[in-house]
């Protein structure tokens, strides 16, 4: 969705070097941070607005993207870092899926985008269309990919499905990442504690005998 | 926050039985429910605008409410059911709480209020703080107290805190009827499923010997 900037505009003075232009496009997503910060809605949002805000013409914001939605999808899309590498122990890639959403949670703590992602997006059938394929789509398909090597390696119980079993593993770290605002995501232990409960199981003494 | 109307207002008509007292509010329910299904953001939403769409008057509406937070937060208050009533076992209270949530996330599966509660909210602070302390701090107290019954019984595990537990338990049927919008939750096992993996263990026999 992004529109790169034409190749040789007709009338560009001199060449825009890279450190500035990225200047300009950071400049641009801050004020759009700023400006859901302090309460404006995606409908109010204008690349007026914007561009006042960021300190740019409109036309800086216009030889970037196309509109307002194209510039949000962008952002959007760019929220999100790769996902960790596979280390060969499905326990540890767990482990490590848990911990880059434990990060993502407490970057995007304050960061509107993640309000705006589950709330106003309804409205906005197009940025939440990008969000889904460019953000929870890759996240799950990872997370269903590590499952079936577990399950496939023995690592992981083959009698509850696959998709149960994603859910299972990662329910409970996006529930503290994404649904609570309150909730604990500072222990660097999280991710360890978390999958090796899951694993072992919860039942306690008095239901050990007969669960599993 | 819900304002009764005043017991003998000087210039009331003949007294409006309850029934139809009734019947109005649920029109105005309904207007408030259908113009946010059509993409009435909060913000945009006036007691005129859902006087309209309820037919009814504004002083209807008015009589009720002193103004369109008082009705939302009303609203919202009475989405919830009570949680269920305990049974003895805490395996089965478990089941009978992810159940619950089940039932609701299929129920409000298309309601504005879920993505608005989690959306919009956060520029509403006093309709957010509604709907923490009428919804959310309920359930969480709930599961808390049934936590702590079940570690206290020797049901659940000692050694992981309570708050985890709560999160491990209660997370991932929050991730299918909160977060994803099409997760599935049709399947009428799916509470017993998830509490009856949850608590025997996720790992498979590769890690099994050692994960206890």
């Amino acid at each position: 969705m992004k529109s790169d900037p034409p190749a040789a505009p007709p009338c560009a003075g001199p060449r825009r070097g890279r450190p500035r232009s990225e200047a300009a496009e950071q400049a641009i997503f801050a004020a759009v941070e700023e400006l859901m910060t302090a309460g404006t809605s995606l409908a109010e949002l204008t690349i007026e607005g914007i561009a006042t805000a960021a300190g740019v013409g409109k036309a800086t914001i216009y030889r970037r993207w196309p509109n307002k939605e194209a510039l949000l999808i962008d952002m959007v899309s760019r929220l999100e870092e790769p996902l960790p590498e596979s280390t060969g122990s499905v326990r540890d890639d767990l482990v490590a899926m848990v911990e880059y959403m434990r990060q993502r949670g407490l970057a995007k703590r304050s960061r509107w985008v993640l309000k705006a992602a589950l709330g106003q997006m309804h409205s906005w059938p197009e940025l939440h269309a990008a969000y889904r394929a460019r953000v929870i789509a890759p996240r799950r398909e990872a997370a269903r990919r590590l499952v079936r090597r577990g399950v496939a390696g023995g690592e992981l119980r083959a009698d509850v499905d696959e998709e149960l079993l994603g859910d299972l593993l990662l329910g409970p770290i996006l529930a503290r990442s994404v649904l609570w605002d309150d909730s604990d995501l500072d222990d660097p232990q999280l991710a360890d504690r978390m999958v090796d409960a899951l694993l072992g199981g919860l039942a306690g003494p008095a239901l050990r005998a007969g669960s599993v």
